[in-house]
């Protein structure tokens, strides 16, 4: 079954939990509706229930959803039960960002490694982690036991890097570097391109 | 007839233009083909051909593209034939890296000012630039005539952030905070955000 929901619908599944902890922590509302989360997010209400439909029954005619139990359930369809360890390769303006990033924590996951191949980042410490040399990468990754890796790394050096990291057993990357990056069918890219973002909005403004 | 080209297509248009110019500039090729080019970013020739469809006849059977005409095609199309000025709301770690990220300039984005709340930040120097007190931004924004905003703010700040560019005359936010924005009909905001794209991932990885 898995298998035959589009990724588009997962990729809103995040949106949707982001939204319901919102409305738990800070609005402290224990229940809510597809009209009010669909109203709140700018995606309609028709849409959220047949997203969530492919997972099962979360909500009641006329009393909506628990809150927290379909936070709850939205936890456990994308696997957020658990810690996951991140590696971060790349120490520049950046990779510095990201490492210092306090959502990740708050939001289960936790970056474990950083690494560089610039001697002068080499050994510099970034938020209790100190910067680790990229040779050292592959060994340290195997060791772990990490799945999920964030590369912030010279388009010239992304594939090659990527190459790399997929041979140490990543099976997740999340990349700011600005280039398609070509991977094996059982691992997943998410890229983030600022420009690309930027350029898909100046279509709709006047020049 | 532009407004009934899907967003989803022109969201696609900066990837084919980023691949198009790596393309020239590294591979030194001056044709291709829409196979060659859904290749290189995993989707297929058909998708590429009908999303370029909406736009003209930029192809011809046999020859495929040449790479110039439709890098020119798809900068007019997306109005990449001025420089954007762009203000950045925001002077912390991810701010900072943004300000030094030099893929902006290449790709005809220019931040030209930084604004932030904080005193100890206002006055700093990023990037030859000088962070300004928020305070100062309506005004600023306006004599300036910029139209596209990055926010780097907290979650907390976001949203009375954007109402206040928006007031100032922005009808573009990038925008990096977790959480939804409501904006009217005619600003568009493109999200980035590290913990939802993660989760997106992790929907896919054993637990």
């Amino acid at each position: 079954m898995a298998n035959e929901i589009p990724d588009i619908v997962i990729g809103r599944l995040p949106i949707y939990l982001r939204e319901l902890t919102r409305l738990a922590e800070e609005d402290q509302k224990t229940t809510t509706s597809s009209h009010e989360l669909g109203k709140r997010l700018g995606i309609s209400s028709a849409q959220i229930r047949k997203d969530l439909s492919h997972f099962g029954e979360f909500g009641k005619q006329g009393t909506g959803y628990h809150i927290n139990y379909l936070i709850d359930q939205l936890r456990d369809i994308l696997h957020l039960e658990q810690v996951w360890e991140v590696a971060l390769v790349g120490a520049g303006y950046l990779g510095h960002a990201l490492a210092h990033y306090d959502g990740f924590a708050r939001h289960g996951f936790r970056i474990t490694c950083i690494f560089d191949n610039d001697p002068e980042k080499v050994g510099e410490k970034m938020n209790e982690l100190v910067v680790q040399d990229i040779s050292e990468m592959p060994a340290i990754l195997q060791t772990q036991n990490i799945d999920i890796a964030i590369l912030v790394v010279p388009a010239s050096a992304a594939q090659e890097t990527a190459d790399c990291l997929i041979q140490a057993g990543i099976k997740a990357i999340l990349t700011y570097a600005p280039i398609h990056l070509e991977v094996p069918t059982d691992v997943h890219v998410s890229y983030s391109d600022p420009v690309v973002q930027l350029q898909r909005m100046t279509y709709y403004l006047s020049p």
